[in-house]
């Protein structure tokens, strides 16, 4: 039977450029009397990616589009911040009143490019994601690799939807495990055809990582322990994005 | 720290209609050794408390409009389960080629109604969604209670969703615990207020116990065991679903 433990990973110092993520994780793992083993899932919180990979946008360097700046002004917003949305951004998805939902240069539909205001924006300081999720992921799965550890990673980010209110925390970068189980040829217990054809199993798995790590507490990683995944060492995020054609609500 | 376990709950027999759901969880939890305890979510699919509920349609008492006609002929469609679905919906949301993406009576946004072919469909039967996720849920919750365990309950389906693949198991009904975690008004610990205002816990949860259920193994129930939710008598879905007025792909 299925059984899974999900924990966070604690005692991460506080980040900066450069540093070596797996290696950190590795450790405060172990610290916590939960020394990383085979078969983990390591999830990793975007945001300390970018500070990693320096994802930093100062906006004293920013130069705002007449675009920009005209459509902040009616909505009350910085318009360097809006034009680093729309730097991050390949297509405006909707624009409608103060809410921008665009598509990032990666494909991901969300609001504002994913840039994060919250943290450095009183530093006059943006984060932006990380130019190429499933390659970090890779690195790092590779790096445990070297520690000795066979774990999937993958990089999360914290995004709406349509239709319901409140966020979850989606997957956005992948390594190690395919984001995408699937049941096309399958049959139930009854022997009838799947009407499921596939799950997204990369994005329960990082929701389930969120309800540990929350965003008040400083715990920006989580394990999942106990999950049965194949490996696949070209699994990619790019497979769980809907083709522009197939999708009816872009 | 917070540290979660998932696990389903095996044994259950072949579900039908009157069954009392509740204390067969709980008999069946106490059996594998998974004696359910207070503060436990337990997640049941909504497939089985449809069985439970005689939700299910004899596709020979239908009589399909002729506009189910017509559409169903054009993509070679059951007009009696296009008919189910329509009844079932308030509200088209998309209908582009073979897709029919409706509003359903409680107000969530969904392939075909949520209307499952997969399972009864060979005998010529379908099944709708429950009449009231929140109210059966509140009744298990109860039952759980007159049983001597205060658990939260969440009552799961799998739903696609917009620009991703792959679906993902949310939240249809709840009772015991507010679906949403608000982050309104707090801080981070560098003391910026949070760019995050809402988690959707439920589908966390939701997405979570996915995992542990499979849509394969006759895993329909599943629980999570040490998040830490606070007691909310009055909690629905209903907060969850978002006013048409503020939605942007609706």
């Amino acid at each position: 039977m299925a059984r899974l433990e999900v924990f966070g990973v604690e005692g991460l110092p506080e980040i900066v450029e450069g540093m070596d993520l797996a290696a950190m994780i590795h450790e405060a793992a172990a610290a916590q009397g939960d020394a990383l083993v085979d078969g983990d899932i390591v999830l990793v919180t975007s945001k300390i990616v970018s500070k990693v990979e320096g994802c930093t946008v100062e906006l004293d360097d920013i130069e705002p589009s007449d675009f920009a700046v005209r459509w902040s002004e009616k909505w009350d917003k910085d318009p360097r911040v809006t034009e680093v949305v729309l730097r991050e951004s390949k297509r405006i998805v909707r624009q409608i009143g103060p809410v921008l939902i665009t598509e990032t240069h990666h494909g991901f539909c969300c609001a504002n490019s994913g840039v994060d205001q919250s943290s450095s924006g009183a530093h006059g300081r943006i984060l932006t994601l990380p130019l190429d999720p499933d390659a970090t992921s890779r690195a790092q799965r590779s790096r445990f690799a070297g520690l000795g550890v066979d774990v999937a990673v993958i990089m999360t980010d914290t995004f709406g939807r349509p239709w319901r209110e409140g966020q979850t925390d989606i997957a956005i970068g992948i390594a190690g495990m395919n984001p995408l189980y699937s049941y096309i040829g399958q049959h139930d217990p009854h022997g009838h055809e799947f009407r499921v054809q596939e799950i997204c199993t990369a994005d329960e798995l990082a929701a389930a990582a969120e309800l540990v790590k929350g965003n008040t507490s400083r715990v920006p990683v989580a394990v999942v322990r106990g999950f049965d995944w194949t490996r696949d060492d070209d699994a990619s995020m790019a497979t769980v994005l809907r083709d522009a054609e197939r999708d009816l609500f872009r």
